[in-house]
């Protein structure tokens, strides 16, 4: 067959700032998956791309080509609308897994298809299978019937859901080709609209340990992406919140489990459940839901911890086997008194990931009950010799590096000295 | 072995506007060479550098880097200072042939290793196949023979002359990153330095049928090689001369030959004497050399013919046998009388190429008698129906698109209109 158009022409022309057409672009993603483009001039296109940019039509089309490459789902049949959150990731991210069941608890219904840690943030289903036997692949059926059954479900996007997007990215990870944001918002909007949710959330991070580490750039992704979802016909909106410090008290798997049981159970660190209650809450406003009980009162009464024992239950997890815990440990303790002025959300998600928590490539396997438990957050008082952070391995030798890591990660000063660091909620932006 | 950089950190300082250290260039260009950085690696780093640009440092340690990757030669051995020459490639520049020769008649040595067209440019190499039994490969002894035998050789560069180079202009020729003053002055400044010439004179075309048709980029470009060729103690000068006309009356293989036997035996256009000569004088004074008989008199007096005949006969060509002639031919006509304005390089070019006479990729073969005779030139007073241009191929069906290639390609004016075309030469670098 013979091709529309020649790869050298479209890449030359985003090289010299033009725009492209609908038609190349289709063609471009449509050729790339075929594999009749080859990889090292997809990436050189590329990088024409993260240097020269993409207008919101080019970004909206191209966002078209990548759904339009495999299947897309629909949840018509279920009894209530479908509400999805996505967050960009960061130290702590544990907000989706107490997030989703309470926002089924409280009657919407949550397809929260997920992903895998890669670097410094954590991925929710590596978190998940610190649970024993809960599986995180299911066919499409399988799917359905845990939504229908539970109100929720979390688990792996399948090979079949925008397929351009999981080649694209593979090869942006080893071209530096990541950190664009028209080829980020396509990626992440790609899946969410191919996946078929009727309303979407995005929590975009931004500080040291996110992705954006600038509030500007992380609010220019959060408006292309609701920008995406609004033309595809998805009532998106979007947070930009702070990662400046982690969130919460513990960053690695298992832990972040024991963590999220305590928010279900009604407790558990203030950020953890502010952040998940003004998720709930907008969600459930995206899909037009006035819920008899408050999110705040379904975290108290156990509503949402019942949705997620179900849910668990019915991935194959069992909710009553112990948690994995790493076999050695070390305290890092405080040298003076004082206050806590900061706790770098970066390389506390560095030395987490070096401890056995996160992989450097994809399919690594690991230590599920490695991580760091955070003892103090910016603000406390602390007094010398008391712990500020424990860090957990299967492998002492570990502990060097991930002490490395940690080199300026908290500094304590006076009482009186303000506290340096970004408010939970910087922007709200809605289509 | 561990290497002592990743790519990614490489590509993304560069995507990031960083200057890449020399250690870094060192490490990319062999690693590259090597086969440690992948394709797609290098073209994101290419792509990169096109758009972000190279400080002089970095552009000289990668011209470094590209010559360190093979072997260099050296022609200490000759009695003669040796001197080169160069032409970024136009259509209709045949004048390397008659040039090597007639510099070589007046006391300079001239080691001319030359390369293949590729799209609307022809290839010095595929010129001289026109000659029954010339043979382009020659081993290095072989080379020196002829060199020592004849004051010049035309040749085809060795596997071993900066295989880092021949490697990235692969990969640059599929993915649109040819366009970067960079990569094209570290290109031909590595072979022309491995080469081992002692001084260079550059031809830096500009103009409509050339690769940089902003006069003001090709002036860079001269700079940029000329400031290389310093660095590296090669003398090095350039003209940036004029590509908008075509150079001489014709383009196309054997066509081109035929034009500069008439030169070497002191006849041919103007312009392509002219440019010969200003070349020659360049080169001569760039390893100072005052010639006992000028130039200009060893083009009349058959000098340069002699040192042609010789150099072809030890390049195994038959002098006698006659030359490729394509097997059919039409003629374009002016319709209406007066003065021709203009006529595009860059059309005549392309129509040349689609008659057989260029190339659509590497390693295809040429229709050696194909091609365009040009009858009339910017400034000529024409009357209706004379011939302008005659197309020349071995294929009838050619001649539609050729001709298409051909709309707009000259104009006719009043006999007191002016022309509007470039100087024959723009501007003169020295280093």
């Amino acid at each position: 067959m013979s091709e529309r158009f020649t790869v050298v022409e479209i890449i030359s022309a985003k090289r010299d700032k033009h725009d492209l057409s609908d038609e190349q672009i289709d063609w471009v993603v449509d050729a790339y998956t075929r594999g009749v483009i080859a990889d090292e001039q997809m990436s050189a296109l590329l990088m024409a791309i993260l240097l020269n940019g993409m207008n919101s039509r080019e970004i909206s089309r191209w966002t078209d080509a990548m759904i339009a490459s495999g299947e897309k789902m629909s949840w018509s049949m279920l009894d209530r609308p479908t509400v999805d959150k996505h967050s960009t990731g960061g130290v702590g991210d544990k907000i989706t897994l107490p997030l989703a069941p309470l926002v089924a608890a409280c009657g919407a219904a949550v397809p929260q298809l997920s992903g895998r840690g890669l670097g410094h943030t954590g991925g929710t289903l590596d978190k998940l299978e610190s649970i024993k036997g809960w599986k995180a692949s299911l066919s499409n059926n399988e799917m359905l019937k845990v939504i229908q059954e539970c109100g929720a479900v979390i688990c792996a996007a399948g090979a079949g859901l925008a397929p351009a997007d999981k080649k694209l990215y593979a090869l942006r990870d080893v071209t530096g080709t990541v950190e664009a944001i028209p080829l980020i918002a396509s990626s992440i909007m790609s899946k969410k609209i191919a996946e078929g949710t009727s309303a979407l959330v995005l929590d975009v991070k931004t500080g040291s340990g996110a992705f954006m580490s600038d509030p500007k750039d992380a609010a220019l992704l959060a408006r292309t992406m609701v920008d995406l979802g609004k033309r595809a016909g998805v009532s998106t909106r979007a947070l930009v919140t702070a990662m400046d410090v982690p969130l919460g008290l513990t960053a690695g798997n298992s832990l972040e489990i024991r963590e999220t049981l305590e928010v279900l159970a009604g407790g558990g660190p203030s950020d953890v459940v502010e952040l998940t209650l003004l998720l709930a809450n907008e969600m459930l406003d995206a899909v037009g839901i006035k819920p008899k009980v408050s999110p705040a009162d379904a975290l108290k009464n156990g509503m949402a911890m019942d949705v997620w024992r179900k849910m668990i239950k019915a991935q194959g997890g069992d909710n009553d086997a112990p948690l994995p815990v790493a076999k050695e440990k070390i305290e890092i303790k405080a040298d003076s008194s004082g206050k806590l002025l900061t706790l770098d959300a970066l390389k506390v998600g560095i030395s987490a990931w070096r401890l056995g928590a996160g992989r450097q490539k994809q399919g690594e396997v690991l230590q599920l009950g490695a991580g760091i438990e955070i003892h103090a957050k910016p603000g406390d008082i602390v007094k010398t010799g008391q712990k500020i952070l424990t860090l957990h391995s299967d492998e002492s030798a570990r502990f060097d590096r991930a002490k490395e890591a940690l080199v300026g990660a908290f500094s304590i000063g006076g009482v009186d000295d303000p506290i340096k660091r970004l408010p939970l909620v910087i922007e709200r932006i809605e289509g």
